[in-house]
């Protein structure tokens, strides 16, 4: 079987890709700024657009209705100063949404306010439903008129729907019917509930400041406002935050927790912590496994930025070969663009990441990257390399072979565009062509990341194994085509 | 002798700022698209602005008329798709301008396009002129109209100014009466000026591309349009770029040489190189003999990014410590701005570096930075990483102390701003709260540098020893009160 | 009873203003343009949004959905030629929408989109029910969630929630719970349903182009794209427009037909027809019969531009008075604003309108005007005339005096508003200082507008008569107050 | 001899335009809102850019330099409040710039700002000269550096190479040397020089205001601030306007009055005065001779907006044929496109005006414009009315026919694109296919603008006979072909 590097789609930017960060507030005299400093933390969570609801303090009574902005861009693009001092207010929500290439609908930008009869709700969710569509056709059949074409809308319908009396009551009613991965931030005028999908998907966590409390996606963002991190939010709890403090319950079927592997490999930021691990040291850990795993004979290792940077530091020092930076991230690629033509391949890749020559010159590099989904961003990198002087390149990778599509929130091609659901680890060796290559191993990377009972992981996509139905056939069978291990020419 | 930190100006961003990058192409059908690029490559020598003028092909005749845009902002900000498109050419000059907090008026923005009797001439300047109001003085009251407040506009006027027959002659005329940093790209219709001040303070390198010619401030440009480096502009030569090859001449009067050592310590990016010597190498080597000068007795080197880490690589690895990326750089700063208030000052150091606790708690950290001018950042960062449980800093600087201001084109303030000139190193390293602080001295410069003759650096804001005459009188006497050396609690 | 002129609030701009145009097109290979110039076309109906649905050609099935754009400012402003030309379709639904002062949401901008079990729909709305809090309340508290504070969202739901089976169904079962006024575009991928209430309160008109349609507004659409004008639609018509052609139906409860006076009176342009009516032909009616009721001893008759141009020309042919254009328009006004200041209300005026005095100076000048609100505008130009060196002024009024507020459509100040709900005809006199001031009698308005049996007009603002419940007790007794008259010094 | 209507260049807006509106002021606290207002009235004469400088007080020294501000668009799309609130100063200078079709060049917008050894000097200009070509040829020989291509740039470069010692020496030096059309105003930190060309071609009066003074192109700008009108600038004088009052001298060489007949028959508003005449009034009186010297037998005059208006007034008070506003002039045209297509050229007319059927049909019509250029508009619009219903068409122009190209500041075409100068008024007629067609006689217009010594007027583009010498040979001969006269069918 034969992998089309060239003809593989996804071009430039094929590292996968979350649908999401999300953030809430209450009890801080400026929401609106301290929510914008939220977004921004986790901005590397999704750069497409970004939207906030600011509501105004409860004592006001309900005659000042929240307020909201959305738009298309970077967090700093959509708020500006002016925007931030027009959003008054005392409590709030937060979302950041990814970067798709296709023209998406400024409609589809979070959060989403509603009127109910109980008040103004605001709910912003990170995550991807296994069963959107059925509901949405029950929905729009019986009358409800949807506004965007996104999945997360129909948690407002169905919470707008639900007979019963409480707006606690309402969202656990609406949420009971929704399978898939979940993490939900919604705002009424004086509470926010938080909660998690009964896996535990998607990430949540709570913190307290001055009085008041937060909810974030990653704990990198209680650091930017100074907020003390209290512990994640569990999964299928629902938290309700408001004056009389925190209450929990978990009112939905309990199912085996299945956090996403992703996360710490790859989507967290290295500054952030979830189950108690910190992302870095998890990384850290990953590159010294991966060291003792697949050793390499060679002088130098090379991360590939960022999220290899503390993979290849951890090989580094399991292995004892010196580490150097030994490609530059150029810290202005944000908003670029570059214009087809003969050599636009490389140079998009060049506008990001430049090898240094004096480095890579007449050696034996290890390359550490953390994953590898299409192969083509890499092997375009590789080439960078190699014409930099390299003499022998040795690739490995910090997680297993991806094997299955994700279901429950990350943009991961089909399996046909998967390069390890297509063609064996020595395969994958040839076509990139380099000297070996390596990938974690599953048990490699439980131990990395101190799995335990209570303490698990989702890691469908290198083993096929899904935690909650996805609502459709997988179409290929799981191969063993490419099973973990070191190969070397 | 006391510094406050705290009344220090200059607040969050207290780094050094050059004045600029040049760019030059000719020879090339899509000659916009390639400055485009070339200044991308270059955004790091200056953010408050970008402008281009593209020449058609000289076959075309005079009828057709360079075309400019230049504008405030990063160069993918005033560049669109839309707009190289309209700015069809085959050769041209462009230029990034460094950014300022106050209002800059966009006439001062380069390249400067002007019409002489032989034809339109763009010019773009790098540098830093002393003698440019005595000139510019008489210029205006003999009846030249200035468009802008910059130095760099003299070079215009005398230029046009000059009975000189040929535009080799007006430059070679204009540039004689001129003193300070210059380094220039001069275009007229079918050929490229490249020329430097006699001591090279600035940068300016060569390089071909199918035929044609580049010119650039730093070799990171060429990597990135696939040109092939030639050589750098040397010290007061005058290059010509035609389609008759490459004519060099030296018209002016002599000086020993004296390249910026600050290029190398801070300005360029890792993956340039000058005067033959790789930048990120000669961090590196800063780095080791740092840590030889300076040793320090603790568990991990620490780099404050960017230009931190070569140095801090090169400490670890000789030192034998452990490197670690213990502060995580948000790649989002861009153009974001904090709201003042109460945590002002943290958030917004906040917002660029976040400390990895789990890296740094308990440990004695050794944090590498490539220069100390201020101390307010520096003294930030060092609390935030305090804050993240280190238990011991050893603050070591990849420069000697500053303790002269340059008046060659860099933003240093005024001694009075300046740390070092104004206590010693063991009152800094008080003020900064460090265990300890120790400075690479002159001669480990020197070596790191490889300086011997023919290849000298301008080290005056070390030394007070300026090459070229400032036109003022230093007002402090150069003072030992800070001398380079190790300082220890 | 005292009027406070300098207290009336809405400042300069008190004339009326009517909520909307609206208007659709099918069977048209370029929809969006011909959309745009029908807009264009309706602009004078509202100039604070714009917004256009455009469907693919039903050949091309369900798979291309609509696309929309709707923003706040002018229709050149919200459509520029590169979205248009985004909008590729062959039928749409467009909307402008009247301007008001406070800061709108832009979720309020028509057409409103929405997807049904049928497919999409797109809706456009001019009028304002009289039941439409009741009718929202309902369905919030059955779980519809409104995206709009605008009324016309009802429509969407009401027709989401119809339990019928097609749209026709949908449409009539929707319709039949709503009271007020209304004229309503709605379009499916390949039908473009149009009606009116029963009253047939708001106006709007049937043409066909190229074997396609168009429904707008005003016929003076029509003109514009060269298409021929059918007939409007009747009050209580349900037209269906389809490539099978024109089928109407009266499926609701007949009423009095009560079409707005204050169409041809103010709202329409001169070149539209209604009724079968051309306005510029009952403006010049009104002109030659107030010349009548209301002499005038003069030298010259001078309009208020616009529409008292024509009411002015009949008065001058009736009168023998010579005509002039004594107030010259300034045409860029569009945006335009003004800064407080001492003669900031001066000057405002005056940008608008500046006297000419060699017209005026010395004259007695019959001023003509169309209407008189707040009386606050008309105190100013008068003001101005006299300022110019008018000797005497008389102002005729081609309407009689509006004692009662509107709940049709017609922003209209409540009683406490209104001039003439106030005040006698000879108090308002002397409050305008004005030697004489004289208004069209209600007879003198149906004899103009060629009233009879089938062609009846709702004069409820110039009688309290209103011909469709109000939904809420007219606060004060209709007052006889001010009686339609001549008064004079 | 054929004259090919559809080949004629210009397309839709093929009337005239002048080059400028120009205004000054100082004395006033509020100086920017004020040549706001000033630029605002002017706005007519020049709608591609609008610019200003505002001075600071002079009792505030030098130290504070002029700001300004200039771009394309409508003086209030350049113009927002916050813009005019930063431009705060009390004296300063204006500048409206005509529409060219082409892609102008922001360099050129005015007033240009210089700084010379005096201190900063501002200047606008209205007009054209003759022989910038030569004198800027010889400015840039000698070394001065024009930033833009615009004729009035020389002005700034004169003056700045004056060896004269004061200000006024310098501008009475520099003025000396250029020939052609100029109205300008020079602004320096303490006084406004305003000056006409010695002919007087270009308008330029003077008014006070609380104490200040203010200069403009027309007096309706005047009105707009409530200035009190002094006098217009005399032709060859020299104003110098300052705090001790008003200075005037003659300082070139005199030469026989000559202002443009276009101001009152076209560019003008009907609101401003010049040499004393109501702009209104003469049109007025044009109308009525226009009645005599071509009477038609018909049953409405109908005006093209807008000068045709007054003009046409005059025609029917002179015959005693009704006036009838029968074409609709659309108030929202400014910034609309149309895309091309099929009925393009009909649409863009009707977009601008649209006849009212019920006024035209099967009537004999008398259709009053106020020049005839290169027809092309004109020949749109009337097939408008013909399609309108007009019985008979009977056009009556304003102006006598043009000949021949204006060399001062009026944008007429070559003489081939002038209808005049290629056919005669016969074969006129015949190709606007009109019933008659008849011109204004020179005398008529004389008599009409009571021309008499020391108030002449230059007729040059009727009658070929040029006041200032224009630089080029005229190419063709002037032709009697089209005499002025009466044509009929």
């Amino acid at each position: 079987m034969r992998f089309d590097l060239t003809a593989a789609k996804g071009g430039l930017d094929s590292k996968l890709r979350e649908e999401c960060g999300i953030a809430a507030i209450m009890g801080a005299p400026d929401a609106a700024r301290q929510l914008y400093l939220l977004l921004f933390a986790l901005q590397h969570r999704g750069q497409e657009g970004a939207g906030m609801v600011v509501f105004p303090a409860p004592e006001q009574g309900d005659n000042r209705h929240p307020r909201q902005l959305k738009d298309f861009g970077l967090v700093s693009e959509v708020f500006s100063r002016d925007v931030l001092e027009r959003l008054a207010g005392e409590s709030g929500v937060g979302h950041v949404r990814y970067s798709t290439t296709g023209g998406a609908s400024k409609e589809n930008i979070q959060p989403f306010l509603f009127r109910t009869s109980l008040g103004p709700v605001a709910i912003a969710h990170n995550g991807n439903l296994t069963n959107a569509d059925t509901l949405r056709n029950d929905l729009e059949n019986s009358g409800s008129v949807f506004q965007s074409t996104s999945d997360s809308e129909v948690f407002v319908h169905l919470i707008a729907r639900s007979s019963k009396a409480t707006l606690k009551e309402k969202i656990i009613d609406a949420v009971a019917s929704v399978t898939g991965a979940f993490s939900l931030v919604i705002k009424s005028s004086d509470r926010i509930f938080a909660l998690r999908d009964s896996c535990g998907l998607r990430p949540l966590s709570l913190a307290s400041i001055n009085g008041g409390y937060v909810v974030a996606s990653e704990t990198c963002a209680f650091d930017l406002i100074g907020a003390s991190f209290i512990r994640d939010v569990e999964p299928g709890e629902l938290v309700c935050l408001s004056e009389s403090g925190i209450q929990s319950e978990f009112p939905w079927k309990p199912a085996a927790r299945a956090f996403c592997a992703f996360e710490p490999i790859y989507f967290a930021r290295p500054d952030s912590s979830f189950y108690g691990e910190s992302i870095y040291m998890s990384r850290r850990r990953i590159g010294k496994i991966l060291a003792t795993e697949c050793p390499a004979d060679a002088d130098i290792v090379v991360p590939i930025p960022d999220s290899g940077v503390a993979m290849a530091e951890g090989y580094a020092e399991a292995s004892g070969i010196p580490f150097a930076m030994g490609l530059v991230r150029n810290h202005y690629v944000g908003r670029t663009f570059i214009q087809p033509g003969q050599d636009a391949r490389d140079s998009s890749v060049r506008m990001k990441l430049n090898p240094v020559k004096s480095v890579l010159e007449g050696l034996r590099v290890v390359v550490v990257d953390d994953s590898l989904v299409r192969g083509t961003t890499a092997h375009r990198i590789l080439k960078l390399i190699k014409e930099a002087g390299a003499k022998e390149i040795h690739l490995r990778i910090g997680s297993p072979p991806i094997t299955h599509s994700c279901f429950y929130g990350v943009d991961t091609p089909d399996r046909e565009g998967l390069m390890a659901a297509q063609i064996t680890v020595e395969e994958m060796r040839r076509n990139l062509e380099v000297r070996s290559l390596g990938f974690l191993s599953i048990p490699g990377l439980s131990k990395a990341l101190d799995e335990r009972p209570g303490k698990t992981y989702c890691k469908a996509c290198f083993s096929g194994q899904y935690p909650v139905a996805v609502g459709r056939t997988i179409t290929s069978q799981p191969t063993d085509a490419a099973g973990p291990g070191l190969f070397s020419e």
